[in-house]
């Protein structure tokens, strides 16, 4: 067995603390899967006192998180502390400045810095690891990155985000409203106390930009990822979307047609007969669509200590052996230059659920706008009977543009007899 | 970008045809991802004649496969013969004797040789990958050594072979007979024309061995795995199944618990809840459950030109990064010598279904030697009236001993008035 691999931790919050847990229970095996001991050196983490669970001793205490990554006599540094910039980001430009390969469950990092990041890694010779960013324990990066290596990937599709996925299964199970749901899920700590990150699609965009890149085999690009989050889907829309069939999944997908490569996260209605409707609560799942494998679903828990530990020592143990893979799949210079496709050339079809007066020519008047914007119908739903409030009615639609939808939206919400601001949900069939 | 990756394929029936398409189709896209260009230069099968829909110019051609593994300058020698000895082992065997990496998709190979192989490759300093052996295009392989390599394994499930899945599928949407829908599986191709490999359960059991070993960390041991087929399967069961909320699916499970590690290929019946219950038709999953990650499922085409070769080139890619792993993920002095547990000592509950003569007192007899062997009923449904014909009961256990099931079985099944051989499905809640 040749020498331990040594390891400098930046950061010991829950993820923190779970890697030296991981280490710890399971050093044995670790060191027979990695051909050699891993061990963790020295830690770096604001308060110095604070319990963690795990003990400390022994490990070089550092306040300066990029002090450690230029100086800790360390073979790899692990970065935890999250952000796309501040010492986040100067930590891990230390270390790659000074050789050190790196591990990171950083998304955010990858997702705006990630471009720059590579090509530093690739000139230093050094790794830089991201299994833990994406999707918790799924082994997601390596599944997209080595396992289907040989495939052209046509799309890929993802529940990267458990809080959301968590808020609309239970929304969906009990029948409840957002933002009851998220109310408890705060409590819970499934969600943040400032849960915007989360709800408004952030986080599930910083990771379907990253599964972009490796997939399409290009730079990584935050900014070309539409953008959408979970706070206006209601309780109705689930119900109805039960009723038609689908189940109401924050998606991130990204896919590969003529014009480039689009990239969105959204809420979506997907058929209950995909293996994706079905995955709930705080799972994650990944699918890829391959040219020779097909389709591959992958699925997991998507966050918390332990997988996101699981998926940092994963990219030790790969470090400890020696198994090396670029950044983003390929050499920087032989990264592809497919353009981004805007969501406005967005094709496909869409659920739209509007609340109207329950009275003569109304039906008439939304179908109208719809004809005239070229947009023909599915199915309609109309129930309910009412002499003063609203009745709900639901259209789907059949492929038609993003644009021409928007537009009749627009139309459609300044009728006289719509009374809310409408719903509109895109349909997926995957 | 360094020199090429060159490489020898022995057997090129749909397999190797497939790899032969995959690295023409996506050369370039490969070429950057593995670093460097991947290339056929010899080949080795038994009719040079046939038409593969690929074309052979240029290749150097080999009558004897062992003669090329031993003799053809190229860096891999990938085997696609297939068989646990003959040609496939005598040149493996060659190519590791001459310090030459191996691909293969040999399960039985594997499951059979892979202890001594591993052994060989290990001396020579050569890769011998089989990404291909398990689940076709899903990296379980990977995912268990090197993307869950931090975690200890309590178990690995999965659903091993298309075929079974395939038929069971078609039994239970058709409402159709084991015999009748296997019949159309020929003709379709889904099915070869002696089916036993398959439904007998021995394929599955091959892929099971190889999971077992990679996932306890022991040398593979195709012996230990106890093996049941689907033909004995009926529609009632199946029909039954959903009644009392389960799939029929024929799975794959070793489990680590006290006593050792258990590895056992059998039908199921496995709560429709359960991501693994709702993988119908040609595909595969695998489950694997990690202290520290939890339950992570991998699900996809698990035969077939396409998804085989695509898992082959993964490891053609690897071997031209230059990433390696140890055949059993760890060196061979360093894998564990947890005993196997034999079925014998396998605790479960039961699903039980008998043919009896609808007349006083047989339930009474049947439930007596149930209670005369310790095994305690969870439910019991007994239907429809019958003056002469059998009537079907079933009844469904809690945990018990295997051992004393088998006894009680034997009496039941001597019973007057049970009027043909039981059947007995075991209930997995996972």
């Amino acid at each position: 067995m040749t020498a331990p691999l040594s390891v400098a931790i930046a950061g010991l919050g829950t993820v923190g603390a779970g890697v030296l847990s991981v280490l710890r229970a399971n050093a044995e095996l670790i060191a027979a899967r990695a051909g050699r001991p891993i061990i963790v050196t020295a830690v770096s983490a604001r308060d110095r006192g604070r319990d963690r669970g795990v003990p400390l001793d022994g490990l070089r205490w550092y306040d300066d998180p990029v002090a450690m990554a230029r100086e800790a006599e360390a073979d790899v540094v692990v970065e935890l502390i999250g952000g796309s910039d501040g010492p986040a980001r100067a930590l891990v430009e230390a270390a790659l400045a000074a050789g050190r390969p790196v591990v990171t469950a950083n998304k955010a990092l990858l997702a705006l810095r990630g471009a720059e990041l590579a090509r530093q890694a690739e000139e230093a010779g050094a790794a830089l690891a991201y299994e833990a960013a994406v999707a918790g324990g799924i082994p997601a990066i390596k599944a997209l990155r080595e396992g289907l290596a040989a495939n052209r990937i046509s799309r890929v599709t993802g529940i990267l985000n458990g809080t959301c996925n968590y808020i609309l299964t239970c929304m969906r199970e009990q029948k409840r409203e957002f933002g009851d749901v998220l109310a408890e899920a705060q409590k819970l700590g499934y969600a943040e106390a400032d849960p915007s990150f989360d709800i408004d699609g952030v986080d599930a965009a910083h990771k379907l930009a990253i599964l972009a890149a490796l997939a399409f085999g290009r730079p990584v690009e935050f900014g070309a990822v539409h953008v959408e989050g979970i706070r206006n889907i209601t309780a109705t829309d689930i119900a109805l979307a039960e009723e038609l069939g689908y189940r109401i999944k924050l998606l991130g997908i990204a896919e590969a047609g003529e014009g480039g490569v689009a990239a969105r996260v959204h809420p979506c209605m997907v058929p209950v007969s995909h293996p994706i409707a079905v995955v709930d609560g705080v799972y994650n799942a990944v699918v890829a669509e391959g040219d020779f494998v097909g389709r591959v679903v992958l699925e997991g828990r998507g966050a918390g200590a332990g997988p996101t530990a699981s998926a940092v020592v994963a990219d030790l143990i790969d470090i400890a052996r020696g198994r090396h893979t670029p950044v983003w799949g390929a050499a920087a210079a032989s990264l592809s230059s497919v353009p981004s496709r805007p969501m406005e050339s967005h094709q496909g079809a869409y659920y739209l659920r509007l609340m109207v007066l329950d009275r003569p020519g109304v039906i008439a008047d939304v179908t109208g706008v719809l004809r005239d914007h070229g947009i023909s119908l599915e199915s309609m739903i109309q129930r309910g009977r009412s002499a003063v409030g609203a009745v709900p009615v639901v259209l789907t639609t059949h492929d038609c543009g993003e644009a021409a939808m928007r537009d009749a939206l627009g139309r459609i919400a300044a009728l006289e007899a719509v009374l809310e601001p409408p719903a509109l949900i895109r349909i997926e069939t995957l």
